[in-house]
């Protein structure tokens, strides 16, 4: 009833609507009118009443509600259906949740806060309220989970894309999954997939945008390495249009996967914003500890890496640090 | 508690144990001892009682409650934590929902009767009450989700050494997953994994064997290809027999290849069981049709398909029928 107020207050954009008109049109008492009305106050929307006149919408908070964000969603299929949470322990935990029970393809989680947001190995991932953009796509794609890792590479240069359409700001992607600006991270990308051996249950896609987070918010072992919209803007920007932008761009690049079966249109792009193509880099995992230059990236989503004695190792996972003045920096 | 009973009748096999005895020594009342002493008659269990003298244990069922199990599993990981269900959805099914939670490694999850068995690309899998063993490894392999075909692969291997071990039928493996007797469907694996791009965050194997299960209990489309080890041999066999030595063979191998990260050490082996290694077959999937002679399966279980021009194709994944007198026969 909430979102069916909000709707008729924003179909009268600016002018006077009476709570009479309200309640009759939507079968509801005056008082519950009245009710919503006050729990929307409370989420940031400023409503003006008037004796005789009734309520008029003013301004609208920067809100990811599915009615505030459909306007600028012009998908087919991503983010047709969306799902908003104020609080959630973490948007990809609870889309791992539900799609068992099976989802409509392209489903998008959204939290205005996560509880226990998660980067890659488990890591935490800092979400405070109403201050960043933490969404999970939910996909049914008919590819090998050898392929997952090409969903990775497109969704940065879509996010990467929609953060420079919104914001202006150029960012850069860091193998293999981290957006950058100036160095310091801006946006993770988790990818978490169910699958048998040959075919992919489906795959859900993990996106975090520190958008309107003040350094000081960050935890303290972040504030060096993590950045956000407004601290390299100097300017806060609307969420919901960032969203909306994401959800649009990763449709555009996805369909063209999915057609192609390849991201050859989109190698260029992700080699162009490489943060670490032709740099000395040291690469760590589990396993292996390497140092060299990056030579290449291939469509698959691999580093090539250039040892010392000019022979190419191929690398499929591991953290990278980029060579500064002073040593190896993450 | 009904289980303490079972283990104290157990603990004096063949001998008498008074209705006091037991009521002592677990604290209950020789009325609560009554009461789960008919249970488990409900169960299969064969008790006598003698007034005076007490209960005497004379049979067992084919039961694979963890503690009929425990006594024939000599692991040190996979089935120490052993879950037991007279009836679920799928053990596959069940294994997932408590996946993400967290669980020990090398659980193993068991039923008498699944209502909602499922094979490959979620087909149906019969899994009639009492007749299988329907069953589910779970695992937390430091592995890319490209090695969990190697999984699948090793797990035939133990599969099959199991079902020779108690029933002494040599069977074979039809690629990928399939184990086969006389050409007919005896068994199948469901390998299905949670994961990062290069990090695999749970595997379960899902086992189902067609043990003591009569031609009529198939459903009619299933009894010209499918069969059971009852059917082939003549005769039933203890099914925690066989469980047991399925999970301690599969720890056998899943060590070799968790310590060499390879499974090199069973590759002859598979190939050696394998029902389609030299055959004329086709191979079907949603994206090709293909015919021509298996000449070899790779360790990581890809087929080496030999086409008319004298080319040799890998497959990833698909359908196989082997070319008979009459045609191709899945």
């Amino acid at each position: 009833m909430k979102e069916k107020i909000l709707q008729e207050l924003k179909s009268h954009a600016g002018f006077y609507i009476s709570g009479e008109e309200i309640s009759g049109s939507l079968q509801v008492s005056r008082t519950a009118v009245w009710k919503y009305i006050n729990q929307l106050k409370d989420m940031g929307y400023v409503i003006e009443s008037q004796t005789k006149k009734g309520y008029r919408l003013v301004e609208s908070p920067d809100s990811l509600l599915p009615q505030e964000m459909k306007g600028n969603i012009n998908t087919e299929v991503i983010g047709q259906n969306l799902k908003f949470f104020e609080q959630v322990d973490s948007t990809n935990l609870y889309a791992k949740r539900i799609a068992e029970g099976g989802f409509e393809d392209g489903t998008v989680i959204m939290a205005d806060e996560q509880l226990n947001g998660r980067g890659r190995m488990g890591r935490t991932w800092a979400s405070p309220k109403g201050k960043g953009i933490w969404m999970t796509i939910m996909l049914k794609p008919k590819i090998s989970p050898a392929d997952a890792s090409k969903v990775t590479l497109l969704t940065a240069c879509a996010v990467c894309k929609a953060i420079e359409e919104i914001s202006g700001l150029y960012t850069q992607i860091k193998w293999p999954n981290d957006i950058v600006l100036n160095g310091k991270k801006l946006c993770g990308i988790l990818t978490e997939m169910s699958a048998e051996i040959d075919e992919i249950n489906y795959l859900i896609i993990g996106i975090g945008v520190n958008v309107n987070i003040d350094l000081e918010d960050f935890p303290h072992e972040l504030q060096a390495i993590a950045t956000s919209i407004k601290i390299e803007k100097g300017d806060m920007i609307i969420r919901k249009e960032l969203a909306a932008a994401i959800i649009n761009n990763f449709e555009r690049y996805y369909k063209g996967f999915i057609m192609t079966g390849s991201i050859k249109d989109y190698i260029n792009e992700y080699k162009e914003r490489s943060a670490i193509l032709g740099k000395e880099v040291r690469v760590t995992s589990s396993t292996l500890e390497l140092q060299g230059t990056v030579v290449d990236i291939s469509e698959e989503g691999q580093l090539q890496l250039e040892l010392c004695d000019g022979s190419i190792k191929e690398i499929i996972s591991g953290e990278v640090s980029v060579r500064g003045l002073t040593g190896y920096i993450s």
